[in-house]
């Protein structure tokens, strides 16, 4: 782990990320010595920190912290975090506070390969999303919904947990963005009101785009999913998981996007090159 | 600071606090050497500590370690902060967490005097709190909203700003509970969508109650504040602030439950004794 680039683990318990949640994080997968998507997640950080008013740390300073962590691992979970660093009692904001960045290396998530294909089993969460526009979208550290979702289950079996807003909108799994099949259409839930808007949740609709598989962003609700051909959930780590069985009700496998994975696959796992 | 019982200012950047938001704080007056409304304080963090299923930190060691913090201290802030400890990669709540508790002090704010008599200016703020029924009423770490709305003004002369929830209902100021008297009758919005149950709020409405004051808790939107007779905040530092001004409302000063004030604010700042 570094801390404003110094190896560690201590940080000042006035940091306003530990005091307010006040920050926000990326999760990148880190393949063949490299992680990947990095221009994306540089993008989505710059974003949420522009909203946020937190400053940016320098990009190029990210990637030299980001490979001096990842040393000579091959596979690993690259975690970025920037909180809006340490400040006083109260909520406002200081106005030219420093920003602390963390950079650390976790091991691969052990998930089962059968997560991939034939895909997973869906369980759907008592825990709703609230509603806060100025948040939505970003992947700050304000997290305790997604914390007492992911309480909720024990069984292994249960790969994730599908959370729907306060007035019944499906919006997305505890950790990944979902997408739903239809009648050839590819719909995703829209997140202006909440919701992580996700890096690879941007890949799936360029991807699907360029393979002339039109993507609604739209409001969906629990009959639109049941109603659906086929589920998938994406994020940086996952790339795709197919749902299976959501509930008691069973998608026939042979209807999954299958083209459409493989490509996103590929782009999510491609790790550094020129495109990204 | 204490962190664990021990003087320091340093915790693990792995700390579920840091990371998602994932505990809670209180936050005293100290009055006299002492804190002030501690059992009250007690019960609220153990409600919050039950709901978020983090285990309670023993309340006599709490207090043996608020008393070494105030140490010499006649007058000042004191908070309790408690995480759920550290944890590893992923939103799922270790089994058996070990909590983080953190005991600091603070100097006394320095809030004009006026603030308590005449009273505040009151804005009204554009962040919108998200309802979040499984969060509402919790003093937990999540405060974003809180710090995106505290950062919209900058006039030292407004004290506080009021914030609504996404369906347009009052709900509180950034750091405060709101009431509101109307012909006889005090009203406060109800927190089972979202908001900060103050342990002031609690002892607004028992204390008005045995003043044979009506206290209703009920869904309040702006054009109820406009109608009242009298506004007034409270948490645990300003006591209670009368509000002189909202945007361009103003109230007349004669007509605040000045009685009921002397009480609240006698009882919010007597330090330790039998009755708390």
């Amino acid at each position: 782990m570094r801390i404003n680039g110094k190896p560690g683990n201590l940080i000042s318990a006035t940091d306003r990320g530990f005091q307010y949640g006040d920050g926000l994080f990326e999760t990148l997968a880190v393949v063949g010595g490299e992680p990947c998507l990095w221009a994306a997640h540089m993008e989505r950080l710059e974003t949420g920190c522009r909203r946020l008013g937190i400053s940016m740390p320098d990009r190029d300073g990210l990637l030299r912290e980001a490979r001096q962590e990842i040393g000579g691992e091959q596979h690993g979970v690259l975690k970025i975090l920037v909180s809006r660093g340490a400040g006083g009692r109260g909520y406002r904001p200081p106005r030219r506070g420093t920003p602390t960045r963390i950079v650390s290396l976790f091991p691969w998530p052990d998930y089962p390969q059968q997560w991939s294909d034939p895909g997973i089993r869906l369980r759907v969460c008592r825990t709703r999303l609230g509603t806060t526009p100025a948040l939505a979208g970003l992947k700050h550290l304000n997290r305790l919904e997604q914390v007492l979702a992911r309480a909720e289950w024990d069984d292994p079996s249960i790969a994730e947990g599908l959370m729907l807003d306060t007035a019944d909108r499906v919006i997305e799994g505890t950790m990944a963005n979902l997408f739903a099949l239809r009648e050839g259409r590819l719909y995703t839930p829209a997140l202006q009101r909440c919701g992580v808007a996700g890096v690879l949740r941007a890949l799936v609709m360029e991807v699907a785009a360029a393979q002339g598989l039109a993507v609604l962003e739209q409001d969906l609700e629990m009959a639109d999913l049941l109603h659906s051909d086929a589920l998938f959930l994406t994020n940086s780590l996952i790339g795709v998981w197919p749902v299976r069985q959501m509930e008691d009700r069973h998608f026939n496998p042979r209807l999954q996007p299958r083209t459409l994975w493989r490509e996103i696959r590929g782009r999510a796992f491609a790790g550094m090159n020129t495109r990204n």
